[in-house]
C-alpha cells in the first residue's frame, strides 16, 4: 500500500491545482470534522485525499471505465455522467492506488450523491467536500458552524442545498440523495 | 354509475366549502386544458371533481383504508400519511363513486406526487390543482401562461415548486416527485 505522502503526491499528478488546494481544504476539514466527532481520523484524511481522484477523467472515460467495471450506471447517472467520478473514483481508490479499506472506498463512491444510512465517514466527507475553506457561497460560514455542532443536520442542510441547485440549473436530481435525505429526517426529526 | 351532477353533489357532501370551490376550480382548469392539448374533455372533469375525494379523510382513517385495500405504503408516505389521500382516493372513486375508468383513476392517485410517464390526463389534473384560480402564491401568475404554451414546461415548473416548498417546511420529499421530474427533464431537454 502506498504511503499517505506518496498518495499525496500521486493526487497532485492526478488533479489539476485548483482542484488539488480544493482537496487539501477537504483533507483538513474532513481531519477537524472527525476529530470533533470522535470519527478515525486516517481514514478521513485518506477519503478525503482521494475523493476526487476521477474527477479529471472525462465522461466518456468515466462511462467506459464504469463498463469495465460493471458499476451499475443507473438513468440519472448516464444523463449527468459527471456523477460517475464517485462510483468510478471507487474503482480507481481500489485498483490505482490501493485502497482496500471498504469504509473509505465507500466514503469516495458517495460523497456526491449521497445514500441512506450513510457512515460517519461517509457523512464527514461529504460535508467536508462542501464547506473547506476554499468554498464561496450564500450560506457557506453558517454551513460551517453547523457542521461543527451537528453533524446529521449540516448534512441535511448540504443536501438541501445540492437539490436546490440542481432544480436551479435544470439538472437532474440523483434519487440517492432523496433517499439520504429523507432517511436523515427520519432519523432526526422522528415526531414529524 | 353515477351522473356527472350526482357526483358534484356527492362531492359537496364530502368535502369543506373551501375545499369544494378549489375543487370546482380544478374542473374549470381542467376542461380548459383539456381543450387547449385534445385531451378528453368529460375525463378531465370527472377526474378533477373527485381527485380530492379522500382529502378530508384523517391520517389513520387513510392508513386503514390503505391497509385494507391492499394500497403499497411507501415510506415517505407512511411519515406523511396525507400524500395517502391520492391512492386512497383512487379507492373510494372506485368503489364508492362508481368510477371504472383506469385513466381517471390514475389521474386522482398520481395527482400529489406525480410518477414517470404520466399521462396527458395525469398532467392536466396536477397542473390544474396547483393553478386554478383560488391558489394565490408567488409566480402563480406566470405558471398559469406557462400551462397553456407548455404541459410538459408547467408541469417540470410545479413539480419545482413542489420539491422547494417541501424542503422549506422540512418534509419528506416523495421519490415519484423526483422520478416524474427526472423523466420530464429526459423528455424535454434531450440535449442535456
Amino acid at each position: 500500500m502506498l504511503s499517505y505522502e506518496d498518495l499525496k503526491k500521486e493526487m497532485k499528478q492526478r488533479l489539476t491545482p485548483y482542484r488539488y488546494t480544493h482537496t487539501l481544504g477537504v483533507v483538513d476539514t474532513a481531519e477537524q470534522l472527525a476529530k470533533a466527532y470522535g470519527g478515525d481520523i486516517d481514514k478521513a484524511r485518506t477519503a478525503a485525499l482521494l475523493h476526487d481522484c476521477a474527477k479529471t477523467m472525462g465522461t466518456e472515460e468515466l462511462l467506459s471505465k464504469a463498463r469495465e467495471n460493471d458499476v451499475k450506471i443507473d438513468e440519472v447517472s448516464y444523463h449527468q455522467k459527471e456523477l460517475l467520478h464517485g462510483p468510478v473514483g471507487r474503482i480507481i481508490a481500489r485498483d490505482k492506488l490501493g485502497i482496500e479499506d471498504s469504509e473509505i472506498l465507500d466514503a469516495i463512491e458517495f460523497h456526491t450523491t449521497g445514500r441512506v444510512g450513510m457512515t460517519k465517514l461517509e457523512k464527514i466527507i461529504y460535508i467536508a467536500d462542501y464547506i473547506e475553506p476554499s468554498r464561496n457561497y450564500p450560506g457557506v460560514e453558517e454551513l460551517r458552524n453547523l457542521a461543527f455542532q451537528d453533524l446529521d443536520k449540516a448534512l441535511l442542510q448540504s443536501l438541501n442545498n445540492t437539490i436546490q441547485f440542481v432544480i436551479k440549473k435544470n439538472g437532474f436530481i440523483h434519487l440517492n440523495s432523496i433517499k439520504a435525505r429523507n432517511d436523515l429526517l427520519k432519523n432526526t426529526y422522528t415526531n414529524q
